[in-house]
């Protein structure tokens, strides 16, 4: 540690911890990350296994944090009920509070829908994030990922938002199932870009497509680069086939990783829909911030 | 052993090992089965596996053996090479045999289809029970199960066929992926008829509703039996929706186990499709019988 942190922001998600030592300024100081996701902690677990991440920047007063994602769930280190659509990103106004020896928390509570039912942790502060530096957008963001979600804004406000689990089926599908023996390294994007096409066209159709991944690697020698591909685009074009309503028409911005919003990108591309790619590395911590200055503003 | 074996008919999956000794009359002495599954052994176990479960049948002159299933693939004991379609399930004609120290061996193939690509291996001898009792079935037979065959029958021969993997996908997203949270014992068939008709008539929401059940959970406290009804209501109806040409206007008949071949069976009459259950339990054990009959015959 060469500096005192004036606050420190967390991303605390289902399976990985980040957080970030800050300056009075808003700048990073340090950033540091481990796999002591919620999901392997109980409610006792939290407090120390933040002091064990960032505990070289603790002093004797209480360390105020800012923190977003699952460590707000009912099992996460103290609930942060749910704000109900239509409504702003959440900031600090909404959060949950929790003193300790060694913090003052605020965690940031997610997003609910209630008809149809969805819920996000973690994306509305991606989101705060990207409307800090667009806040008039109006349109819709994807944010692909393990649960991808689709999110219509408009005049600052989540107005709905739906999750399709094609991440998390993609993973499942490539390393658990028989398809596992087919897929492999690489990418093609000519096979990517005609199953994504063949299951957005004919949904209906997704169901039997799998399987033939399988097949077509016995008998007609499909390269585990293609086989990734088409596993790939045939799940990708389900999604957007179910999305429709979320882009057909409308301004799209993907918020994600790389070489995930590529894929979506290409696969709207050919529905003549351009979007544009955020890298949403940045972002939760842009909204994180955005709320730690409402945080300075009220105190 | 209370009696000497004239054969030993052996079901050989992935994950299990079903033999049976029989008389030389065809009738079933004893069956026994185990774990030792193709998947966890290498070529050299087969033989070693087959002597530990059913040694005590085992004599000075060579035993007779009738299998069918993975054991054929090119990873089992020794490969079967797949019949083309359109053709008859094959029988001892085609078979691969193999003679060692203690077996007289012969391993039935399974079945390809050039295009679309699919493949079987195991179903081709429940699909000979079932038309050694019935020689004369013309129209569709549903193999319910991990990998889900759909199978037009004319004229004792398979046509054409398809899989669906939703045996898989429901074992995966069940105890694998989010879902595994909500979903649990028991079974509601309305929500069953109303999720499968859902995706049955609206393939293209699928995408979107699987992580609806985990937010239904979360907010509205759906039942984990309802969840799990409605989870297999969601897949089997983008099944149906799939193979709606191997139903629509046929003549069905499930060959499977109870449980699952009454839910293709509901989801069928709901289409106005009456469908047939027959117990597949014992027609693999009868596909091999007829097997193992024409090669007495050809003896």
């Amino acid at each position: 540690m060469s500096q005192n942190a004036a606050w420190i922001a967390v991303d605390w998600g289902t399976t990985r911890l980040r957080a970030w030592a800050m300056s009075a300024d808003d700048q990073v100081i340090e950033a540091r990350s481990s796999d002591d996701g919620m999901v392997g902690l109980t409610q006792a677990d939290f407090a120390p296994t933040l002091v064990r991440l960032m505990g070289d920047y603790l002093g004797r007063e209480r360390m105020p944090v800012m923190a977003c994602g699952m460590v707000g769930a009912k099992q996460g280190w103290a609930e942060a009920a749910y704000a109900a659509v239509p409504c702003a990103p959440p900031g600090i106004d909404q959060a949950t509070r929790v003193q300790d020896a060694a913090f003052d928390l605020a965690i940031l509570p997610g997003v609910k829908q209630d008809t149809p039912a969805e819920v996000m942790r973690g994306e509305e502060t991606q989101i705060a994030g990207y409307l800090a530096q667009d806040p008039n957008f109006d349109g819709v963001l994807c944010l692909p990922g393990t649960h991808t979600k689709w999110v219509h804004i408009s005049a600052g406000e989540i107005v709905s938002f739906r999750t399709a689990m094609t991440g998390e089926l993609y993973a499942l599908l490539s390393t658990q199932s028989i398809l596992r023996h087919g897929v492999g390294e690489g990418w093609d994007e000519e096979v990517f870009a005609e199953a994504m096409s063949s299951t957005l066209s004919k949904p209906e159709t997704l169901a039997m497509t799998l399987f033939n991944i399988r097949a077509e690697g016995l008998l007609h020698g499909l390269s585990p680069t293609a086989a990734t591909a088409r596993l790939s685009g045939l799940l990708i074009g389900a999604e957007l086939a179910a999305m429709r309503p979320y882009w057909l028409g409308q301004r799209v911005v993907i918020l994600g990783a790389e070489v995930l919003s590529k894929r979506y990108a290409a696969a709207l591309q050919a529905q003549a829909v351009p979007a544009e790619m955020v890298g949403a590395e940045a972002l939760t911590l842009a909204g994180l911030i955005a709320a730690q200055a409402h945080r300075k503003a009220a105190a």
